[in-house]
């Protein structure tokens, strides 16, 4: 442990291949080209959005050990989770590759908490290759945790739009064919809870989580914000943004010159109608996959701090007037020079 | 990564407290002189299901601190996870505790998956002390999987009960004032599918997975079931208990003599009318906490194989007329002799 909520990875574990699917809406946002895989019907050729989310987890982890050379059975642990009671969308997409399988659960923080648990198992010595998968689908989480799609309810501004999209990530003690990134520390985030119960602000209640977080990950590494290129958090999308602004500045940190969301850059807000951004474990996974790797592969980023932020709601504890708190997991990715194309 | 799928744990984590917690029905089963505390009512002074087990597992941490001589502040992180949908047993439990929060999610089969992740984080070195949380509640998952409880649907023999309770862990680098016993490997279990889809026969759902874990744990660590006193898996129940053997005796391996199931433990099946036995990730949690870890720490039993099995479902997929995988996670829990009293 460094410092209070730390991880410091000694013998780093490798990224060393990702793969993305999405669904239309974010193939036609300003990241549309850079993803892997596009299935424009949305339901993947599966008969409910249940399976339909199942299957983007299977092809992402296809297109993550394909693009890595890899074959499923060099992978020892699968870590993997989604927003679905009981993580369906997981156990359902991924029992066919027959792996030992490490469920986990963090709602959209999910993709941080994955990315540190398999380092975790990585820089132990406990595997010499394991994958991390995540997804979401804006049609089976409205089910799971608002109101049915043909209802047609309106959306106010601060409500988020859940990305349609799984992100499969293979970690490795030693490099691969290709190198995407190091993974050189992590920060697991506390249950951070201000008493907000709007299901339809979720960026309201996981900034207070995101503050949380990255003050506690600086203070344990000793770093200031300028010692990142980016720090880069989930889905916190523009409302979220400006609390984790104003709440890091009641600790004199500004972040502001750093920060990115991956719920704001995925869609364009204006033109495609998701109001304050994208949300979703799939959010932050295939982001990060498609775009914030490569920026790290090609050394525009050099250090990066990637904050998933996560709201732990239920339908029932928000039906019993339960407040929703906030988690949020940080993983350091590090460019890595001198890797093998 | 010993073998296939398990793992070897060379700097042994020290099981060092737990706590236990249940409700009247388990306290009027067989144990029910062993569990550190009862609570008559069901409800735990709360105003809902799922709020009175998040105040079993808020409970069942303060027992196995306090009877450890131990602070929250000693825990570097929690491994928690239950049934209900996105964890809000939890979640919503543990959040007071402020401490790194880890969701992991097995189903019935987390306390084994937590025990084995808090060990890699021990034996890793990423943490000297950590804690691992689950429960169940037979009302909370009633609602939950199956149907209200006022409409007092018939049980068929084959469906098992739901424990109300709570386990608590502390997993610790060093020995404590005591240890209960020690950690020395753990195998990690695949999500197995034999298509079955009778939510109330979850013995069969689950009974592939444990036989797959246990055989493949025998084979990883080269033993033989005698080398084990005891084989215990989670929660199979009296049907579960056949088809494991039937599914064992196929690879000819016989644990017919070492062999226990919690969920036939804990209840008198015939007097209480639990039909098959207890469930639930609270039913393997409380009785290795109050019944398995003291035969272990007063040394009756050397050696035991711990295997809590999950049935991998949600109300979604079960509607949805999917399957119901099982998946089960093994810990090996050892007699440690030579400890401070």
């Amino acid at each position: 442990m460094l410092g209070k909520q730390s991880l410091q990875f000694v013998n780093k574990p490798y990224l060393i291949s990702s793969g993305s699917i999405v669904g239309s809406k974010e193939a036609e946002g300003p990241l549309g080209q850079l993803f892997d895989k596009v299935c424009y019907g949305d339901k993947f050729g599966a008969d409910t959005w249940e399976e339909a989310e199942s299957s983007m987890q299977k092809e992402a982890l296809e297109i993550a050990l394909k693009k890595g050379g890899l074959q499923k059975q060099d992978m020892q642990l699968v870590f993997a989770g989604d927003l679905l009671g009981q993580s369906i969308a997981s156990s359902f997409g991924l029992a066919g590759y027959h792996l030992p399988h490490i469920g986990i659960y963090g709602a959209c923080s999910t993709c941080g908490l994955m990315l540190a648990m398999g380092s975790m198992a990585i820089t132990g010595a406990f595997a010499e290759r394991v994958a991390c998968v995540t997804s979401s689908h804006f049609a089976s989480a409205e089910k799971e945790f608002r109101f049915p799609l043909s209802y047609g309810n309106q959306r106010p501004k601060s409500a988020t739009w859940t990305v349609t999209g799984s992100g499969a990530f293979i970690l490795s003690a030693q490099p691969g064919k290709q190198v995407r990134a190091l993974i050189s520390g992590a920060t697991i985030g506390k249950i951070v809870d201000y008493g907000i119960k709007d299901s339809m602000n979720m960026g309201a209640c996981m900034a207070p989580a995101a503050a949380d977080t990255i003050k506690q990950h600086l203070e344990d590494f000793g770093r200031a914000p300028r010692e990142y290129d980016k720090i880069i958090t989930g889905d916190l999308g523009t409302v979220g943004q400006k609390l984790l602004f104003n709440l890091l500045s009641e600790s004199q940190i500004d972040i502001t010159k750093q920060h990115m969301d991956c719920g704001i850059e995925v869609y364009d807000g204006e033109k495609q109608d998701t109001n304050a951004g994208g949300s979703g474990c799939g959010c932050s996974a295939v982001v990060l996959s498609a775009y914030i790797l490569k920026k790290i592969e090609e050394g525009i980023w050099k250090r990066v701090l990637f904050v998933p932020t996560g709201a732990l709601l239920s339908k029932t504890s928000f039906n019993e007037g339960q407040t929703i708190p906030g988690i949020a997991h940080a993983v350091v990715l590090e460019h890595y020079h001198h890797y093998e194309k």
